[in-house]
């Protein structure tokens, strides 16, 4: 699984073999199949593998934003930056076209927005900030702004993630520096 | 196009055939593929079809709404229960996975885009209105939001398109009943 979500870093978007996955992970291809069955399931665990990865990284970075405007700006650009999103996008694609595949989304994308809102619901307590809804609507308002927009623009509409405004879905607040 | 497009209506997200297309507009199989190419590429054209056509009712309700708070939570209530969505989310996916299909996305997005746009400007321009973003952004947000949300949905996320908070990526406001 780690050879996959490596070679889904670093060809982001583009077709992965199983024969690829094998020679990466210095295995049989039929271990891989084995393990995994089809190689879509594969693709999807890798993909989500990644992305929760990277959304730890993005963690880091909003832990250093000096205020609350910092913090959405910085958490919107970090999560758009995320190697990972577009195989995210394209998991999301084929959890679409083969409903098999649905129950191995649900549960990445679950843990997606559970760790999330643990994490959000941490800084605002540190910070004393506040949301300006539940923190699981919140979340995932955020996360689905961020997918659609790179499945957008990876299934073909103009423009990059940047041409929408990710830090505006966030409604995390201070009072100090956000008077209204 | 029209009979797929009507078809996609009555049976979200199922597979349709061309076989089936070509019994519901009276014509040939080998006519539909002679004049559309590979099905996916008809699908696409016929699921962005329904939506716009559904974006128009929608813009109907916001026409109706009182101020500026109504409309941001009928358009948003309105855009989830289009019954073209779930058909567009998996033209999406269908453009993820067949690159040959982007230009196609792409085409239909631009109008989807520029349509809801001079609809946001007429109307605030007509209510005395303000939005907190340029309008482009304002519209690709919005429907970033809107069709990730459908698409987290269809690719398997627990819960529904009602789960996040979609009416508050819109910042169309009014200055008499909202006072930020």
């Amino acid at each position: 699984m780690e050879a996959t979500a490596q070679l889904c870093k670093e060809r982001p978007g583009a077709e992965v073999s199983v024969a690829e996955i094998a020679n990466a992970a210095g295995v049989f291809p039929n271990q891989v199949t084995y393990h995994f069955g089809a190689k879509d399931s594969l693709l999807v665990h890798a993909a989500f593998l990644g992305l929760l990865h990277d959304a730890r990284r993005v963690e880091r970075v909003g832990r250093q934003a000096p205020d609350a405007p910092a913090f959405r700006r910085n958490i919107a650009r970090a999560v758009l930056a995320m190697p990972s999103l577009p195989s995210a996008a394209r998991a999301l694609a084929a959890g679409i076209s083969k409903p098999e595949l649905a129950p191995v989304v649900d549960q990445h994308l679950r843990l997606l927005f559970r760790q999330s809102e643990q994490f959000v619901s941490q800084i605002i307590g540190d910070r004393d900030w506040k949301a300006r809804r539940p923190l699981d609507v919140e979340v995932r308002t955020f996360w689905s702004t961020a997918l659609g927009a790179v499945l957008l623009v990876r299934a073909g509409a103009h423009g990059t993630v940047a041409d929408l405004d990710l830090a505006g879905t966030l409604t995390i607040y201070d009072e100090e520096v956000d008077p209204d």
